[in-house]
């Protein structure tokens, strides 16, 4: 019943299908007015040419006085000429020089008598001093040609020459038609099952970006003729519509039907991963893109089919987007069927740069916020292993990676209010985190992946932190195990604790449902390890293969009510409002490498660390005990 | 009396003084909120955490029927699950998942059955294909560190988070107040002595260039307490005043003394050209600037003090601009006392970068909008020899200058015309010129600095034109004269001839006042000869010696009523409706080097020059015969 009408046609071929055929359509600007001192940025439509010649009269180009110059022939220090008031008008730089006269003496060198005559003690030659008529531009003359760029001071230009208004190409506008019944406007407040509707907002910001004009219109219902209606009006409107959401083949996804029965279908489908339900069309010279409901899909769809499009409007050539060489820190499985757009964080550690995949899912806008660059993965081929070096698309100015902390490792909250202090005390200096677990941030700077790795594996045993493990990883040491802080980790309940639970053998209790962290998480091995000394089989308890990988999703969780319990720190339950049952104190460190330990990101960050500032933040977060933070607790 | 209290402080110390003492005062962003949507660009002023997770409810990752995992356990293909309505609800993508349910189907794995149940063959693991709460962004999470670009997807995930409003840095707000007597807002028709005011213009643009808001006030009489009203009232709603002109040692110039009354004046007069009566001050955080009134002076002292002035509000680092090494066309001369800003051209000729100067006059603002770099002559350097390799700061994207044709020779407007449809065709191409007469083109081209030269050269031995010019000066060949026009040369003379000049000998009348063109020019060879041919004497000319670079600026002296005669091409004359009496028709061609024949800038130009729509363009203009345009006429 579904996918049948879905195509699966490679990218480059679709793009192409769609850019050859909407400019055989007459795709491309018209020509409008503006005013000159509004025109800043645009492109000239016709050659702009002078009306008046600038200056428009003789100008004297200096302060002092005009004069004819032959009266001042044959003056000499020693013979100097005395001329009477009526030989020469006082001139201002800019004064219109008197009929009659043909040169201009700077005030400099004009004497003043007490009788109003002035004395000059050399010559002046003819036309001195003076600005020609058109010395700038001369009226009839072409100040620019057609398709230019018009500059500020293209905008001097024209005014100097009369020229008030100006033909320029018209920008393309995009109309944005937002559909689904499910869909509201952005709110602090949805309902369950609400689907808050900021594409609208990022795909304005994408198309303003690009230089184009963005209109958003309300958003349509789940209904075919309301729809067909919208899509309607915008194409009266824009010179390019996108539908967006509705692409796919749900229960009730009318686009294709609408766009079909409006326009000219080129294709529906296309061979990438995410964005692979996208509709391309057209109805005569305007564009029609139907663009999937998920954001990081419709980012991509934008980027790759939108993006070339617009760039097609004056003619303009494709912009290559800046690439880097980078080795792949965990390896990319692929499906054969589509080119995959891998979303990944780039870090530039001990001057190798190192890419780490997000995300991968569609709806997880926040990845690509976070993302740095673009790892595509063509169509046919499976993926890319760890360690491989592969091409990424940059998303950010690349010396930003030059001075960018890497932080891998660990989970707690105190890494984004580090990022924050760090970056805010130099703006220059960026810190980024990605959330591994304990384990996986080991893992990074044994292979050179990051500057640091927040730590918390207990050692079942001696009930130490860190140390035996670094031990263990490092034989050959050059690492370094800087203290953080103590951290209260416990269960997070239900606010007011309805079930009553009282202690972790409670967790076994029929109908409760646990939620776990991930394997390799320092708080896991904790979990697994209480688990052991006092004889609780995991098995019974519920939930327990339910893996998150953060102390705050585990809490919001609990608060959302789809999960009784689960273990994390008393910061993350704070941020809920959820009831805790303190556990234990467990020590939250910093394992940085020697070679980054003089960089001057992380003598930043251990600034940042002994900083009252950062005390005060974490009080603010809770369940912190600050002893030395900052300070090198051993190097191995 | 004048210039006394002008300083001349090298650009550095200005630069140095002026920034720290406002960074000093606190000069910097406020706070404020503004719409997410409206955000695209902005800089956060403080951390953003989330207020609701998204998804904010479990919901269904795809398409079919959520269910409690456990139903459908033991599924397999042999023996199948069969589920009644109530065991199962549909779902589309996005919808949330039923109380109890903890997983989803596939719509594809789904066989309904006519009686209402459906088929599994195979068993749902719990979770799966279900959307925790907070995939994407956890409640309380940080999304965005302060001091942070919001981007389009930063812009998703806030609203994702139920963030509608954020904190931003304000922008700077630069106000501009234009003060002059003799100044007056944009006008096609200016009478004699009014200045146009379009400086405000020009430095709204740039303002808006470097991400500051601009505000221009009302034109100010030169009137010392209407100049004091209105820097106050700039003061109490800016962050930057620029005042505009005044800022010299004329009679009406107040900026300074206004300045120092308000605020608290840094230096007055700094040691670069143009742009030396710039004025430094403050009024506790808020800066001055007292800008002069010759708008390249202008552009030059809010390039150097401003932009790094705006750069410095938010602590960002100061923006290196590119830089080129150029071979320079031609020597320049500098003072000693100044460092000097010259405007260059760049053209790439066989691999060479060449930089030739142009009009280092501070008012004439078209050489800006033409300058594609700027060459800066440090304070205490006589300036550079020609052939010397220079650096250039340049103004354009270097792949355009890989992209031009570079023109040097004599003028026609015809040259305007073929830049104009060159580009036009290919707006990847582009076509500069540089008017220096036709013995400048050829030694332009002997040097190797242009592709093309207009020529026009009498052999005064036969009466031919260029060929003998060019075996002389090229006689190892190597060049290809490529027929272009023949056009009517003649005098111009005011409309009407109210002179009743009917022949060349009247030029020689007591009392006319000629108008010559500059020296190597085609058209000024052609006079002298004409000169020598008839027995006239030059001397006896009056304004023989009055030089004009183009055949328009010789007619808008003529039309301007500052000249009676001057000789031309009958273009330029009809142009400004002067009457014209036609001395003789003469070749102009197009001198092109064999190095440059297979360039595609070249291809494109011979093109243009064979095309119907130049032949309409010329016919327009009036006065030329065309024959074969864009053939070679001889291979020397």
């Amino acid at each position: 019943m579904a996918f049948e009408y879905l195509t699966n046609l490679p990218l480059e071929d679709a793009r192409k299908q769609f850019l050859d055929t909407l400019q055989k359509e007459g795709f491309g600007p018209k020509k409008e007015t503006v005013p000159v001192f509004e025109a800043h940025g645009r492109v000239t439509a016709s050659a702009v040419y002078a009306h008046i010649s600038a200056p428009h009269y003789l100008a004297s180009a200096m302060d002092g006085i005009a004069l004819r110059a032959s009266v001042t022939f044959g003056a000499t220090e020693t013979t100097p000429v005395v001329l009477r008031s009526e030989d020469y008008t006082v001139v201002d730089t800019g004064d219109p020089v008197p009929d009659g006269c043909d040169a201009v003496v700077m005030v400099e060198e004009v004497i003043h008598q007490s009788d109003g005559t002035v004395k000059l003690y050399s010559p002046a030659s003819p036309w001195q001093h003076i600005r020609q008529i058109g010395e700038d531009i001369c009226a009839g003359e072409m100040i620019l040609g057609s398709h230019m760029t018009i500059t500020p001071a293209a905008i001097g230009s024209m005014l100097a020459a009369g020229v008030l208004q100006v033909e320029v190409l018209s920008l393309p506008m995009v109309g944005i038609i937002p559909t689904g019944d499910e869909i509201v406007p952005p709110t602090a407040d949805p309902k369950s099952g609400d689907i808050v509707e900021f594409n609208s907002s990022i795909f304005s910001a994408m198309v303003g970006e690009w230089g184009a004009k963005a209109k958003t219109y309300p958003i349509v219902p789940d209904r075919k003729e309301l729809i067909r209606a919208a899509l309607e009006k915008a194409l009266s409107e824009c010179d390019v519509v996108l539908l967006n959401a509705g692409s796919s083949a749900g229960r009730e996804d009318y686009s294709a039907q609408v766009i079909g029965e409006l326009g000219t279908m080129l294709c529906h489908g296309i061979a990438i991963k995410p964005g692979k339900p996208a509709i391309l069309a057209h109805q005569k010279d305007k564009a029609i893109l139907g663009v999937p409901g998920y954001p990081v899909s419709g980012i991509l769809v934008l980027n790759e089919l939108l993006k070339p499009l617009l760039e097609s409007w004056c003619g303009s050539e494709k912009k290559v987007p800046a690439k880097c060489r980078a080795i792949l820190a965990r390896a990319v499985v692929s499906g054969l069927k589509y080119q995959e757009y891998v979303r990944v964080r780039l870090g530039k550690v001990d001057g190798k740069m190192i890419a780490s995949p997000l995300s991968r899912g569609a709806g997880v806008v926040s990845s690509f916020m976070k993302a740095d660059g673009i790892l595509i993965v063509p169509q046919g081929l499976e993926g890319y292993a760890a360690g491989e070096e592969v091409e990424v698309e940059l998303l950010k100015n690349p010396s930003v990676l030059d001075h960018t902390l890497v932080a891998i490792g660990s989970h707690d909250p105190l890494l984004d209010e580090c990022a924050d202090l760090l970056h805010s005390a130099d703006p220059s200096q960026y810190m980024s985190s990605t959330h591994v677990g304990s384990m996986g941030g080991i893992m990074a700077v044994r292979r050179g992946e990051a500057h640091v790795a927040g730590v918390h594996l207990l050692d079942e045993a001696d009930g130490s932190y860190n140390t035996a493990f670094i031990r263990r990883y490092f034989p050959m040491g050059g690492v370094n195990l800087v203290e953080c802080v103590g951290r209260t980790q416990g269960l997070m309940l239900a606010a007011g604790n309805p079930l009553n639970i009282r202690s972790l053998e409670d967790l076994t209790r029929e109908g409760l449902r646990y939620v776990n962290r991930q394997k390799g998480s320092g708080t896991r091995i904790l979990i697994d390890y209480l688990c052991k000394t006092r004889g609780l089989d995991p098995e019974k308890i519920s939930g327990y293969e339910r893996e998150e990988f953060t102390h705050t999703s585990v809490a919001a969780q609990i608060a959302a009510g789809t999960a009784d319990a689960g273990m994390g720190i008393y910061s993350a339950a704070k941020l809920y409002g959820l009831d805790f049952l303190p556990v234990c104190m467990e020590q939250y460190d910093l394992l940085i490498p020697d070679s980054a330990m003089d960089t001057p990101m992380v003598k930043k960050l251990l600034e940042v660390l002994r900083s009252d500032i950062f005390k005060t933040r974490l009080e603010a977060l809770g369940g912190y005990r600050l002893e030395n933070p900052g300070t090198v607790r051993e190097h191995f």
